[in-house]
């Protein structure tokens, strides 16, 4: 199989009965603050709380069922361990879940609340990977990456098929980057419904290897670095990187305090809660941050524009929001509310 | 006029054009937590991010020309002071909001934004009604009290209107009560669309005197104690009482740890921004309240039903969420997300 409009359109036929066909939101209040329409794909109301649910289902449900029986396992400390532990329980299926033994209580509990075997290992790469290898090697269990696996890209891409279905004549989507799963699926879907749309990636700042790689037209591989956006901290996916390469149309960073302030504002504003991840499309929108290489003011170019916004999640630990740190430093930022 | 389905009806016909039809969201996991079905009537993501955008909004509009062009004016330092305003400044007639000097900026700032005249009066409820009597005595404004105000009622039943035309056979629907103006409309409505539907309010234990006058069958007025929920503060108004004891089943309280676990317990599942006020009647379900004359268990009785639930609106600090001042006492309640 290789990812294209009809891989990602049997991913929303063969999930569609175990997912949210999530909400577009708009704010009027946004729309003049920006000149521009703007159209919120709210996956954070997703199962779990984030789009991941679409990926993993489709990856579990696709499996025949002699490949399903033996279970599936991965390596996530994040919405992906819950997404697959969630689906491997629809399926009635074991799931192994590897996760770092400083993993967020409230994460471990999701995993947990799914009936999903936990596996316990130091927080490194090195020791995620061997234990995954390893209970792989003694299960038999079939690995989902979270977003390295085309059924995972193909079931992240059915949150562009509704959100194009939904909205007409968008002109732009904006989605976040990180590993790049959800990239694929959305740029193959939305430029496969609509040639003429165009799809700009925002990545952190802080972790910019898709912007370099997008640029220098070579994967780049960095030293994981700290954002506030925990969900985009990985590099790029080698199989990812020439999906993005032909379907993306550029690339663009945002500051740390932008990914807060974005986040605020619409927590402010349309009163749903995103987390940090989900805030990364605003935050370029808001910081107007120069691009290198899409519109003709260096920016992202929303000017009278209708432009699709993935919200990928609402997963936020509610008794450190970002905004708390920053009045630590003494750089409170005001609400729009 | 007097409050009653077709006065509702006709609120709701002349705003219309000016509100927000919001939706109605349901949680799978608060249905199992609890048992029953429940439906979330989301004024959160009203106009002004609260339902008295709708009370303000007819009572302005309801005003013949000559009457209207002098002005309307309120005290208010919270919701209804932004809906005046708004609703003022959409018909072209000037608004005269009187605000406590020590109001939070944030309420200055968003009556402000509707152009409207603020008059600044000292934190007194004496000196509250002297502003504003002083200036309707100047201008020849016509005072939209917030809640003792029938057209005020009547906008705000609208709520409770669509909240029945888009969930069929509800069992029960559960309101905040302050000054009683939400729980008139909504109870007026109700009742008279399905005869057979409960209405049970809710009540910050800490300002009881809605569910003391209930017992009394008499109005008592309490003097005003601190609550979290800041928009049930106030007594209910006299005009409201009777129309209390007409339409509504029962009225329960509850804690203010049930509210602030209540509010967070909604913004972690359901992903939403709701203000404490707003939290109330769920705090009722969670907290299992015992009731004085309602439900076989002692208890607001859910178990099985339709339980319909007035999400009232969603402007919170984000800097002081109430659950940090839990943390501080040590007393930092479990999430369920």
């Amino acid at each position: 199989m290789s990812l294209d409009l009809d891989s990602i359109r049997a991913a929303h036929k063969r999930i569609r009965a175990q997912i949210h066909r999530t909400p577009v939101l708009t704010s009027s209040r946004l729309d003049e603050a920006n000149g521009a329409s703007l159209f919120f794909k709210c996956e954070n109301f997703q199962k779990i709380s984030a789009f991941k649910a679409r990926g993993a289902t489709n990856a579990v449900f696709v499996l025949d069922d002699a490949t399903a029986r033996r279970g599936v396992a991965t390596h996530s400390s994040g919405n992906h361990g819950a997404a697959l532990a969630r689906a491997a329980k629809l399926r009635g299926i074991p799931a192994h879940i590897v996760m770092p033994s400083n993993s967020a209580k409230v994460k471990v509990r999701a995993v947990e609340s799914y009936g999903a075997h936990i596996v316990f290992c130091e927080p490194t790469e090195a020791a995620r990977e061997a234990a995954c290898t390893d209970v792989i090697a003694t299960t038999g269990a079939r690995l989902i990456h979270s977003f390295e696996n085309e059924d995972v890209m193909a079931g992240q891409g059915t949150a562009a098929v509704e959100l194009l279905e939904d909205v007409s004549d968008l002109d732009l989507v904006v989605c976040p980057v990180g590993g790049g799963g959800l990239l694929c699926g959305t740029a193959v879907a939305a430029k496969s419904m609509r040639p003429q749309i165009k799809v700009i990636a925002v990545e952190p700042a802080n972790v910019d290897d898709a912007a370099r790689s997008f640029r220098a037209a070579r994967r780049i591989v960095t030293k994981k670095k700290f954002t506030i956006a925990d969900g985009l901290r990985t590099n790029v996916g080698a199989p990812n990187f020439p999906i993005i390469q032909r379907y993306v149309d550029d690339i663009v960073t945002v500051s740390e305090e932008a990914i807060t302030s974005a986040m605020r504002t619409i927590w402010g504003t349309m009163k749903i809660i995103i987390e940090p991840s989900a805030a990364v499309p605003y935050a370029a929108i808001m910081e107007r941050q120069p691009s290198q290489g899409y519109g003709s003011a260096g920016k992202i170019d929303i000017a009278g524009k209708r432009v699709g916004i993935i919200l990928t999640g609402g997963n936020v630990d509610l008794d450190a929001l970002p905004w708390m740190r920053l009045e630590v430093r003494g750089q409170k930022p005001e609400g729009r509310s």
